[in-house]
């Protein structure tokens, strides 16, 4: 059964119909920005630009992968890093995900069947931009801030939109954002995060009425250093006590 | 490209590599039942069992089908009913989804290629066990208490975890299991259901403190009647309070 053909027509049929999406969002502290990738159609005769449209970074599923080993190398492929933070978050499947004409010219431009239905599985990650160097490869990939993304090929507008949906209900259930702080940060850059990355803006009172009930917030004895402004104070993200006390049941809408 | 051969083909691409498996939870006020089908296996020649083996119940995806659309028709074919509480959470497919003996004589003797894999996406419901009729269809489909399961066929067990761990998360976060008690209750049955779901025991007063904080549980001039004991107070859950004030950012394991 192992024969090197055998495998490969396993793999195209796995591939033909499945693929993996991942929306891989960038923060830094002035806004938060998503992976994009130049899809550009050329006319086979004069060469001329026909059209460039913006797509998420997909790919398909290898035999032997597993659907997250597939998100994970997709990102590596990308961004050169490993073992980050991805999410599956949601799987599309519309039989209309592909009615768009750009879509389809270039689905047939690319040898593949426009009516042929791929489900895709969407994942989504998040990584500080400045530590990031894109990967080339030949592609034209590069970071857009989110709000400035008005459209995207195929359904990829409506993956971008759920899972920035996804990752915001994260940010305001879990503490999944520390990372993207130093490790020793001040509460305004943690406000600025948070708004950065759900797109309000937050009263700071509030805001610090909340963090005060957050007991895996420890603040240290120690101020900023080399700021203009009044130094701060420091606090750091303790993981362990957030472990220990995030059991609380029945915190909805409360 | 739309004569009947060509859509037959490309049903069974789609058929072949992807499914839908619904984990239908069954509440009432004694256990968190969920809906499994037994796969029995004869033996051909003397008609004797040769094994039986609980599964959860799934089905291919048609081509017009949007996903959810699939799963909606899974749960319509095994109780009637329309129009239910379903949701996606996850998304299977590691390669060594089918690797237990009896998974792959089961499938082998049902024409299907035990190596090849099919990703499943999985949806979960919710509903009143007591006003569902099973729709047997030949299959035998019941109840059993999600307590009782500790082996299913396939990867089911962990996609019943994985079910289980998100309707519970959902639970703790909104305020999907009003639906499940009368449209007028008391304290007393709502922390049962709370506890039968969450497969915990909730301390009643701090249960009473979380409550009266939730400002869309309404309490009504009317107590309970016909009962042995002294009357409680009926509450009534109203949607739209909790519509708008459900907007609170931040407010993750405060």
């Amino acid at each position: 059964m192992n024969t090197t053909a055998n495998l490969v027509e396993q793999k195209i049929v796995l591939n033909n119909s499945v693929s993996v999406d991942c929306v891989i969002f960038g923060f830094d502290f002035m806004q938060l920005n998503v992976l994009l990738v130049d899809r550009v159609m050329y006319d086979e005769k004069s060469g001329k630009e026909l059209f460039n449209d913006l797509t998420l970074t997909g790919n398909h599923i290898f035999e032997e992968e597993d659907l997250d080993e597939a998100a994970a190398r997709i990102l590596f492929d990308l961004t050169g890093l490993k073992n980050i933070y991805l999410e599956q978050f949601y799987t599309f499947g519309s039989p209309t995900r592909i009615n768009r004409e750009n879509d389809k010219a270039w689905l047939a431009a690319n040898g593949r069947d426009p009516n042929h239905r791929i489900i895709t599985i969407g994942y989504y990650s998040l990584l500080d931009t400045d530590k990031v160097t894109l990967e080339w490869k030949g592609r034209n990939v590069r970071w857009v801030p989110v709000s400035d993304v008005t459209e995207l090929a195929f359904d990829h507008m409506e993956i971008l939109q759920k899972a920035l949906q996804a990752l915001r209900k994260k940010l305001t259930r879990e503490p999944i954002g520390f990372e993207l702080l130093p490790p020793k940060f001040t509460l305004s850059q943690m406000q600025r995060l948070y708004e950065v990355i759900l797109g309000v803006t937050l009263d700071k009172r509030n805001f610090r009425k909340k963090v005060s009930r957050m007991k895996y917030l420890v603040p240290l004895d120690e101020k900023q250093k080399g700021v203009a402004h009044k130094p701060a104070r420091l606090y750091v993200f303790d993981r362990d006590i957030y472990e220990t006390t995030k059991t609380e049941l029945l915190d909805f809408a409360i």
